[in-house]
């Protein structure tokens, strides 16, 4: 008997996908065994050039031709739209599609730009997606839960049901960013993998029997397949740097209290230890970097109380350039080397991305230096206990609402029911054990001044962020290198790397797991399964050095390329 | 029978008297119905000139001479350790006295002047008193629980007993400065008043009938008897305000996350919804503005983990002064004034003090307008909650520790026994009421803007921070006033205004209440006994306007003056 949530969430599903204007339809889509990776070529033949040419186009070279009026705001809408609808049917990555919104406000852009000679703001006509998580008016925001379908956060009689606007939606509209869909999540928003009952799985646009990440899942497969020039998503725990990293992009966890969040929906809000923050993924470093930098400029301290008074600062970024060229004696940089945590060594690929990376900034002149921090084990403990305060209630009360099965992803943290909860004391001893780590690891850091040769500490550490190049259905199992990043409130951008090669990427002779996690992570290892498939890394900095690390990620990048 | 907890806080009591050295004490003290005010004259009598030219000048001052060596550090660490000593005969404000080891620094200084012909730093001789939450070597830190004495943090065989030192006691040392003593607090620190079990009750100085405020109560006792001339107290609820305002003093509660609290003793621990953040207080604006400015050259952030990489703005000081003076056309200033907060209105001298400095500032051609602010009652409700998370574990686990009895200041909060915790999602629920207290509350600070006529929101509010010019013993019930900065996490600094004059001061006859707060406060009142006593307000800025808060009490104490 088809369950009476089985129904409403087929239901929103078909309507997702009847909201593609017909034109864009496929008749029909390949499966995966036969076509595997329909990025590049794939989706480009359902596409004419000009559209290839708009969509290939990154957010900086975009915003570029739309400010001079090269390229109609209308112009650049349509070919995402299409391409975004294309992307959708290959691999499930949208809940939701507002283009004909998005064509009038691409509309109106190019009337003010005809009008006042100027473009309205850094953003204008670049569009930009979103993680299901944000608030746009007309629009649903499900996150994911059948139960909050046609609902404010699972209340169907709340005022600001398809009213109410997020706050950086407010800041992107005044940027004159074109919004235009949004994007996929895992229900609960805690998976590395993107899954919930309304729209299946989103599969990764370069291997289609792999994962495109989570919990910004939908943005990573949407702008990998250049549906997409840049977009939002939000980061707990890996949720940006996962997609980003799996769909061969840029992004950036930035640290609590840069960017705004407020108003957005979100799970297990209140609690205040580790917070989810919203960072943007992208095609290039350029493109991260413009989508940082326009929402900075709307002076977002003034509109979310959690953002601190920072602008962005030109002299942290010029910094890193003039060390990386060594410019009036500075430099060179200085990189920390990460390659395994204590507890997990990441699979044979993701190896070979940071010694890649490792080696390039090291040709190129600068120091690196073997990172040997305080125990990476301990802090996960705590870590993953603010996961867990509430037993899970506020997910299982979500579940509740329509009585929806729980993806075995989500199981794995939550169960299939809500257990005991945490009390006061034992979440300020959390708090305790949280600024403690944070200061070793401050002091730990402090001390590879000693150790550089550039009379400064480490100015990136190059990780990994993921066991994986891209997990398997059901094989996201390991969040110790994304998790602590965010325990330590650290900021860290991702930088593509590299291929998995079925032909070099393989464990060594009788390696020996180190830990009962590393069993796991290397028995689920195919080299067969995951060649092709991304190699990412993250380069993690102190708090708050968004400017820096974004730099370091562009220089990295352009060494690599 | 004398408890054993008794006879351990009567000898630790002792302690600190014989710890003064013998030509510093008093043959005797008087009653305060013999001799009310102890200030000025009263304390001068036990002090030889250049002693009180020394202790007079504020640190500002103390810095100028120090550095070029026209006085010597030692000179003027044993004029302030002289007055440090006649002031806690006369009003109990110490927990403990390292004078030798000031002494000894204050020699080291000295010869390093001479060898280097520069001070060590902008501290350089300036002595700096510490609220007994600061750890320093050698030096018990018992923060007013018997329990606590000869341990660390109630720990009798921590290793870090008698070794380890606050983070700012470092940064402090680095800087220049003398410590020499630690002042009292109210066992828990969560109180408007200063008593505990081992050095009893801190008198106001100024009325040794009436409380010097606390929870920075020996701070402001000690500062306002010019033994000390700046000192770091903490507020998580105005326990930096209180004190000040009532000894007549300037002071600051930052933001969170401005100045470094790291690896000092607190209350409840982990609890992250509030924090308590330090700051200090000083006879004048330009000794806060000095300590503070001090710190943050010091880095913190890369010492503190929950620092945020913020240094001092001169730009954001110049802003306020250039707008005071109407400079290249800014200016002027647009104040918000709040009278009362809808639950409580403040005694006949704090309305009046308000008024004079509301006259003042548009006297002087600056904008004035009514704060009709979100309700205060409202928030004050979730603001409460969170002193009592853990149901007072903390507090009465640290109390358990010797048996002591519990202050009824105290007990008025937190009981004679631990209640039943708040569970997670509990705390959750208060975190997002917080957030959206904030929100709307800048929303409102924003939507002042249309009415300030400057085209900019309000600058800086005038407010009381406490009902009372300083409360009678036990008489300090309501925090309304104090606490909601804190609970919004915005800046503000005290500024002294006047002094309590029975003649003017009273109630409009007929007064009605408007609440049962505002009964109790309204009953308490008695002219006579106020009579003289110091009365301030808090000038409340948004969060993180430490610079521009404080340029504001300096301009507007000027205008007082």
């Amino acid at each position: 008997m088809v369950q009476d949530w089985q129904a409403k969430a087929d239901a929103k599903r078909q309507a997702i996908l009847d909201s593609i204007p017909e034109k864009w339809r496929l008749s029909s889509v390949p499966s995966a065994q036969d076509q595997k990776d329909v990025t590049g070529p794939y989706i480009q033949q359902f596409l004419d050039p000009k559209e290839i040419e708009i969509t290939e186009t990154d957010a900086v070279g975009i915003a570029k031709q739309t400010a001079s009026g090269a390229w109609s705001a209308v112009a650049v809408a349509e070919a995402f739209c299409h391409r975004a609808s294309l992307a959708h049917q290959l691999v499930n990555c949208l809940h939701e599609t507002f283009f004909d919104a998005a064509l009038a406000d691409a509309k109106a852009l190019d009337a003010y730009l005809a009008e006042h000679k100027r473009p309205k703001g850094p953003l204008h006509g670049v569009p930009v997606s979103l993680k299901d998580q944000f608030h746009v008016k007309n629009v649903d925001t499900s996150m994911g839960y059948v139960g909050w379908i046609d609902t404010f956060e699972g209340k169907p009689d709340d005022p600001r049901k398809g009213k109410y606007e997020s706050e950086m939606v407010r800041e992107l509209r005044n940027l004159g960013a074109i919004l235009y869909c949004k994007t996929s999540v895992p229900h609960t928003l805690m998976s590395g993998e993107t899954v919930n009952n309304i729209i299946g799985y989103t599969w990764n646009p370069k291997n289609r029997n792999l994962t495109c990440g989570g919990s910004s899942g939908g943005e990573g497969a949407l702008i990998g397949l250049k549906g997409s020039p840049v977009g939002f998503g939000t980061d707990i725990g890996g949720s940006i740097r996962i997609p980003a990293a799996f769909n061969g992009l840029y992004g950036i966890r930035p640290s609590s209290g840069r960017l705004p969040y407020e108003g957005m929906a979100n799970s297990m809000d209140g609690q205040n230890s580790i917070l989810s923050v919203v960072g943007p993924l992208g095609s290039t470093a350029g493109a991260v970097r413009l989508a940082v930098r326009s929402i900075l400029s709307q002076s977002p301290h003034l509109y979310d109380p959690m953002v601190v008074d920072m602008p962005w600062r030109d002299a942290e970024e010029q910094a890193v350039f003039d060390m990386a060229k060594a410019v009036s004696g500075k430099g060179p940089l200085a990189f920390g080397v990460m390659k395994g945590d204590g507890v997990v060594n990441p699979d044979p690929p993701v190896l070979r991305a940071i010694d890649l990376v490792a080696a390039a900034v090291q040709k190129a002149g600068h120091k690196v230096i073997e990172w040997k921090p305080p125990s990476h084990e301990k802090m996960l403990k705590w870590i993953f206990k603010t996961w867990t305060y509430d037993g899970g209630k506020d997910v299982h009360d979500a579940f509740g609402l329509s009585g929806e099965t729980v993806a075995a992803q989500v199981a794995m943290s939550y169960g299939r029911e809500a257990r005991e909860q945490f009390k006061a004391s034992d979440i300020a001893a959390t708090n305790v054990e949280q600024r403690q780590s944070k200061k070793e690891y401050l002091d730990y850091w402090n001390s590879t001044a000693e150790l550089t040769g550039t009379g400064r500490s480490v100015d990136g550490l190059i990780a990994p962020l993921a066991p994986y190049p891209a997990a398997r259905p059901e094989g996201y199992k390991y969040y110790g290198f994304s998790a602590w990043v965010n325990g330590l409130d650290l900021t860290a951008a991702v930088v593509p790397v590299t291929l998995a090669d079925k032909s070099i990427d393989k464990y060594p002779e009788g390696y020996e797991p180190v830990s009962e996690h590393d069993k796991v992570v290397f028995e689920d290892y195919d080299a067969e399964i995951y060649d092709g498939a991304h190699v990412s890394v993250q380069i993690v900095g102190r708090r708050f050095t968004e400017e820096k690390m974004l730099a370091i990620a562009e220089y990295v990048g352009g060494l690599l390329a």
